[in-house]
């Protein structure tokens, strides 16, 4: 349809995901337990990803048969599942930095999930790459130096793949968008914007990686070592 | 976000559409021309998909390591291409029905697409599995029969994906949306919301397979064989 994105209401967007989710037969059972678990117990769950959004990362690690995983950044944890649920006959290990250990522990998931406690420039200092597939979600301030630090230190495998969250802020990337914004917020927004239109540009000018924003969920940056492709496949 | 889908304008849903081809560096170049060339020639190029979706297509193709690519449905061949592009190492020969082989030759990639003109339901029956990979974009009528044809007659390899574009039917699954659509076509979106929910439906009833429906670009729905998650990983 020439464009990746439909311009949809606040309302045609809500059934839409809903009718997506509904005709899905193919869930993790892990995953949609986790996340209705979240949805069901933080009042601020609007900050987790879509389940979805859960089943495609377990997807890409399955695809890229990852072994590494580094998950930085964590709210209740359901990115590192989705890793964990991906990488069950690689045996990989998933090193997520904060985390919600327990539930982790009550779905016996502790055995190849790693918990690193610790702010993430100082945890990414102690850890040693390479890493198939780093997943960055955490406060927008922080993906420019954490992005740089990963690729200063070597830490993402030759064929490895960083993968960025929220690359557009809900939209205001653009400047202001409609979304489902809370009126309280839009001023965070609004900044946060700037934010990661800076890290964008940041990343596209970077002449060490390629970079795909992918134009669905809230946005996904991809970032690939330059010339991975040709060395790998 | 907890939902997969941002609620946008139709300004808003170009603009961010436009902001992520901006800065996405990783793009094919042989894409990228011929999605040029495809928005340069026809009036109805709305009819093929966007480049990032293409881009996209390319990808679940190389990561999959596919050998075998049937493309069922052609417009002006992007998806034939991404195909071709995905496969160059592994050699992979992609069948399309109906074409844009000028194109192809021009490019010189007519050494792994493999044109078969004919009627989808007959070239099917021609057709030796099993595939890998199976994109399916024609008339939504078709849909049906079509998936059904391709499960009934085992052309899907074992641990394979049937990838059906424009499952959302620009949002007309949900009843009316709003999006870019020409008020004169009003009626055709409609009616395919009706025929791509029976379809979907169908989809998600068959025991045979799991779907997930993605929601992104236009929705697209992805089959596999129940059970294949399980032997092939």
């Amino acid at each position: 349809m020439l464009n990746s994105i439909l311009s949809l209401t606040p309302d045609q967007a809500r059934a839409l995901d809903q009718y997506a989710a509904d005709c899905t037969t193919g869930l993790s059972p892990l995953l949609a337990r986790h996340y209705q678990w979240t949805r069901d117990t933080f009042e601020d769950a609007d900050r987790a990803s879509s389940l979805l959004q859960a089943q495609w990362m377990m997807q890409r690690a399955q695809e890229r048969r990852a072994t590494r995983v580094l998950d930085v950044g964590c709210y209740t944890g359901l990115s590192a599942l989705a890793w964990y649920e991906a990488t069950k006959q690689t045996g990989a290990e998933a090193s997520t930095l904060y985390a919600a250990w327990k539930a982790f522990v009550s779905y016996g998931c502790e055995d190849r999930i790693r918990v690193v406690e610790a702010r993430a420039e100082e945890a990414l200092e102690t850890l040693a790459g390479p890493f198939d597939l780093v997943f960055v979600d955490l406060e927008f301030s922080a993906y420019r130096p954490i992005v740089g630090q990963i690729l200063d230190r070597g830490l993402l495998a030759d064929n490895g793949i960083i993968l960025v969250d929220n690359v557009f802020a809900r939209g205001f990337v653009i400047g202001e968008a409609r979304g489902n914004i809370d009126p309280a917020k839009l001023d965070h927004w609004k900044q946060s914007g700037q934010v990661v239109l800076d890290f964008n540009a940041f990343v596209a000018a970077d002449p060490r990686v390629t970079v795909t924003i992918w134009p669905f969920f809230d946005g996904i940056a991809e970032i690939k070592l330059r010339g991975s492709e040709r060395s790998s496949k």
